[in-house]
């Protein structure tokens, strides 16, 4: 590597997300100069190790951008769209994990494993990450895209809780310890009776010994928008803009790691075997297939891992262009920090070759 | 009503269907002469509560079924593959809640609210009653059927470890009990290993913080049992040989009511205006479809109430023909011990008129 090491802020530093940021910078290869952890004015001065240091967090202002070639925003929507302008206008490229610009024309959409080129045009200084949700399904679903030609993916979602944070888990373990060695669970009404709807809950209705049809806002016609993002999200990574797309998303009492039930019909013919190829030699992809052998993948499986874990592969029984299967994925990993990273790590080569 | 009230036989009374069988036999009006419960040698002996007067338990034996008019099969596939025809030997009219006879040609398969007729003729002196999977969303389809003209369902199911039985819901619990108030669920395996896989779990992974993509047996090219299950019993039942049905069976850890996420191709254009008004009079279903306000089924709204719940009806983005919802039942109640009480007061009604 030639050139300077660039520097990098990580603002969200104190969030989940932000922690598993830090992980994954430790456990890399170490290729930035500075790193700056910043955070909300309230959460700034708590010291996180990063790298094998004890780094002092600082607090969101227009300068603590000044000399950073790289800032990862791992914040909420209004936050990002407040302050990832600032920083691209401080000469920052914004690496933007939350939803505030996926859908900008004039932000590229990236994949590193299927549309990296994509970072490299910039207009506004910012490169989205995608949602968890198309993070855990869109590089084996990109993989199959390359060889087969994907024409529609019809997909419900087995989401985890951390997908709404720190209150989303804390929720989860509330409503478990109210329920654990107790008999609900087997009357009407009874669970959400036992837990209220918790002013502090995220989720529409109780998630422990639950599952909860309903992700994000209201779209519109009865979706959700995490239901839309998908679909808008996977358009535009895979670049297919009338590719055919349905989702249902559904929370359920997992603490991380999304799965998703994916139903994806190709222009060409695809057999299991033809399938497990490409999958079995997919970057970023394990293929875990062997149900007779127990060899599917759980989100207790691929909790902490990067890839996505792909298994139940079948081909439909009524349509030879279509195939079945199901894929684990860790939502803070390759759903979000390790996604982000990548994409950081990929633009932080420009910095290198200049 | 006139002549005489027939007679009953409960096989398997003491089990988990059993036991909602005696709740629902208490409830509904009481058209019974004799009841009789049965089980397994073992289970023989105790006394159990059925419409108001407590009943001692019979051994399962050739003998039991002497004088009996209708026999309710609610045990394992292999006891029933065994019992049933015995019972209908000695002139019962057996209704069966297994495996065992769904699919024979000479074995009526049988939901009342959609082919009550196809009860009345039964070549082995049989009825069968679905699956509880294929329950928990067939009398939803086959409204919409009966109006839009079905073609096919793409279903991914969240269903209830009581679909196991009392091993089912037990183990559940243990591994709740193991996992409440820990940080597990955090780490990679970590939920395997504090749980063991457990030799007396139904499940082939965990099912505590996790879901498990597996229900059934290996029935070949990656299918398993259950998910055929759906597909030639949906076909059976709406009496459309050629429907196309695919379908992903995943256990989630709730106790009672599976959940289905849907998607249904017609051959007429539907609406979600028009499906709401065929949903909102069906029989056997209630429409609760207002997610904005926070309107949508989940199992812990659902378990203990006899209709199948429909909520989040979406009508396709890319086909008009197509509608996408999400349906909960409770899989004890309409999917096992309601369905075959509700087939066996049908067939009651013959004995009624003779």
């Amino acid at each position: 590597m030639t050139g300077r090491r660039p520097s990098l802020a990580v603002v969200g530093a104190t969030g989940v997300i932000g922690g598993v940021m830090l992980q994954i910078l430790s456990e890399h290869a170490d290729i930035w100069g500075e790193v700056r952890l910043v955070a909300s004015p309230r959460a700034a001065g708590t010291k996180l190790v990063v790298r094998g240091e004890e780094t002092e967090v600082l607090p969101l202002s227009e300068d603590v951008f000044d000399g950073v070639d790289v800032a990862l925003f791992l914040v909420p929507d209004e936050v990002s769209a407040q302050w990832g302008p600032v920083a691209a206008g401080r000469g920052a490229v914004v690496v933007d994990d939350s939803a505030a610009f996926r859908m900008d024309d004039d932000v590229p959409l990236v994949v590193p494993e299927i549309n990296p080129h994509a970072a490299r045009v910039r207009p506004r200084g910012i490169v989205a990450s995608p949602s968890c949700t198309t993070l855990s399904l869109i590089v084996a679903v990109g993989a199959l895209h390359a060889e087969f030609g994907l024409r529609e993916l019809i997909v419900s979602s087995y989401q985890a809780v951390s997908g709404e944070g720190r209150d989303g888990v804390a929720v989860l373990r509330e409503q478990l310890a109210l329920v654990a060695g107790t008999e609900l669970g087997t009357r009407p009404g009874d669970v959400r009776r036992a837990m209220g709807d918790g002013d502090r809950s995220p989720f529409a209705a109780p998630v422990a010994l639950n599952v909860v049809p309903w992700a994000g806002t209201d779209a519109g016609d009865g979706w959700s928008s995490e239901e839309l993002a998908i679909r808008g999200e996977c358009r535009k990574v895979l670049g297919l803009p009338g590719l055919k797309v349905t989702a249902t998303c559904v929370y359920v009492p997992v603490v991380a790691a999304h799965s998703m039930s994916v139903h994806a019909r190709f222009e060409n013919e695809v057999s299991v075997a033809r399938a497990h190829e490409v999958l079995a030699t997919a970057p970023g992809v394990v293929l875990f297939d062997s149900p007779g052998a127990g060899d599917f993948p759980t989100p207790s499986d691929v909790v902490g891992t990067d890839p996505a874990w792909v298994g139940r592969v079948r081909q439909s029984m009524d349509d030879p262009h279509a195939v079945d299967m199901f894929i684990c994925a860790d939502n803070l990993r390759k759903g979000a920090a390790l996604n982000v990273a990548q994409i950081a790590e990929s633009v932080a080569g420009e910095f290198s070759r200049t």
